[in-house]
């Protein structure tokens, strides 16, 4: 039966209605517009779903949202993306507007259910998710279960320590692997390194200020020394945290997804390589690295799997 | 109904007969004698594990190995500690020889159930637990589960990486937690700095190779210089991972066991407050970390504790 998926952002939303093989049957998308406040982006999303779930009849809706969400209420207890929506009851709101039953899991989690019900984790166990974008997001399966942690703020693997008195994260931290290794500390690397690396071809046709993570990924294959530098930090600080990952998981399947990991085998190559550097010998042959194959399409596929999750199964 | 535990070490072993309440009613310490071949240890462990049964009905028998352990079929794979036990049937020998229901589980596993079942962790469904010995082990437990991962060889937190081309440890990796915070490591830095700190009160009565990781904790209480500079070490190594341990699991507690542990409040004070400096806010208020209680019986506590974990409470 078709399920919806709302994959919600700060900047904008995306709802699909989505088969059992994971195909999108159609899709509606629209600003959230998140300083008309909660009731305003909860009629929206919910116009987009009738929309769509007046094709044929619809299983449930999973809502995948950032922020700390209480999943068994489907409710909002804070997002830093949603200034003001404190404890708010996005499941029940929507479910009053649709008539439909809605569940809601964190955008990260949820991510790492779609790798396991539509993505390259398909049907395994034992899961490790990274989404390297903006920010780094973590998504774990062990022993079949979405590690959600006693609070349900759990699985938070951009924040694991990889380098004592590394660069300053967004959390107030030093040295976690999103200081290291996400887009805005790319970003943060390219600014700070502009004075001493005048010369490099970042900065040939761009402003230090436009220079992107793809930019620098162009640059160093094409061996810019500064992008290289850039480049080899990010690598470093992947490798080592999935290394630990691998030693606390003992995973069958570790999965790049986000922004980032549109670098594809350039990025995945010297990390597969790196990562032997930080695991015990034992794990050799248990686990594989790849990358994630559902693009785009992630957000939506990963909130209707949050539907299977919960009922059960396809 | 009572159970028996053994505590399956290296050089010595210990097998205790304990009841529901987790109280040593009885109990037999021996040399393990790995020198003899598995047949002779589990002779001896059989003999000892008989002459407790005989005061009384046994439920079944649980042990706690070192190693890489199939817990489904109580086969030791293999083990750094037991050279040439490959893919040994360790519960079925000594099930042969007591008639008695075995189980076998990895012993830093077993030490988390034990914590679990009769520890600081009494009922808790969300528990992170560090052994501080000569190496440094690790026991999860997640949604009630304990974390073992896709081949058995998971929790292997004494190999999360905490700092970059930091000291070599035995694994062969760079950095690892355990080539920082270990007893090992702690005589690593003794021995390495001597030159350095000859003048240290650590070497006032004792040669370099001598001073124990307890000596090192008194002098820096009395305000050693170089004792200090170790103990920081120690102490931010096992911060730093304690943080990522919370921001991964978001446990309701965190047990620091093992020989290191017994330096108590001195080593715990210091952690409580570093980890705030590596923990998200949004995790503050939502975990505790605690010295483990069960001392010298939490090898026996732990490998007893296996058996209710594989039957189903107590």
């Amino acid at each position: 039966m078709n399920v919806i998926g709302v994959d919600l952002g700060g900047t904008n939303y995306a709802v699909g209605l989505v088969d059992e093989n994971g195909k999108i049957l159609a899709r509606v998308e629209g600003e959230t517009k998140v300083h008309e406040g909660p009731d305003a982006v909860v009629r929206r999303i919910s116009d987009s779903i009738l929309s769509l779930s007046k094709a044929g009849s619809v299983l449930a809706v999973g809502v995948g949202s950032p922020g700390s969400i209480d999943h068994h209420t489907g409710t909002v207890r804070f997002s830093p993306n949603f200034p003001g929506w404190i404890d708010f009851p996005l499941a029940r709101k929507i479910e009053e507007l649709t008539s439909l039953k809605v569940f809601v899991e964190n955008d990260a989690n949820a991510y790492a259910l779609g790798e396991r019900t539509f993505g390259v984790a398909k049907g395994l166990e034992h899961v490790v998710c990274l989404t390297l974008g903006t920010g780094i997001g973590g998504g774990v399966i062990t022993h079949g279960i979405l590690l959600r942690g006693s609070t349900g703020i759990g699985a938070e693997l951009g924040h694991m320590n990889v380098m004592p008195n590394g660069p300053k994260c967004g959390c107030g931290a030093r040295g976690c692997l999103e200081a290291l290794a996400s887009a805005t500390a790319i970003r943060n690397f390219v600014r700070d390194g502009y004075e001493r690396h005048r010369d490099s071809s970042l900065f040939r046709d761009k402003a230090p200020d436009l220079v992107t993570p793809k930019d620098v990924f162009d640059h160093a294959k094409m061996g810019d020394q500064f992008a290289l530098e850039i480049f080899n930090i990010v690598v470093d600080a992947i490798s080592a945290a999935i290394g630990s990952l691998i030693n606390i998981f003992n995973p069958q399947l570790v999965v790049l997804g986000g922004g980032i990991a549109n670098a594809g085998e350039f990025l995945l190559t010297p990390i597969e390589e790196r990562v032997k550097n930080y695991v015990l010998p034992t794990m050799f042959g248990s686990y594989r690295i790849a990358l994630s194959q559902l693009g785009k399409d992630a957000g939506i596929l990963g909130a209707a799997s949050i539907v299977y999750e919960r009922l059960g199964g396809k």
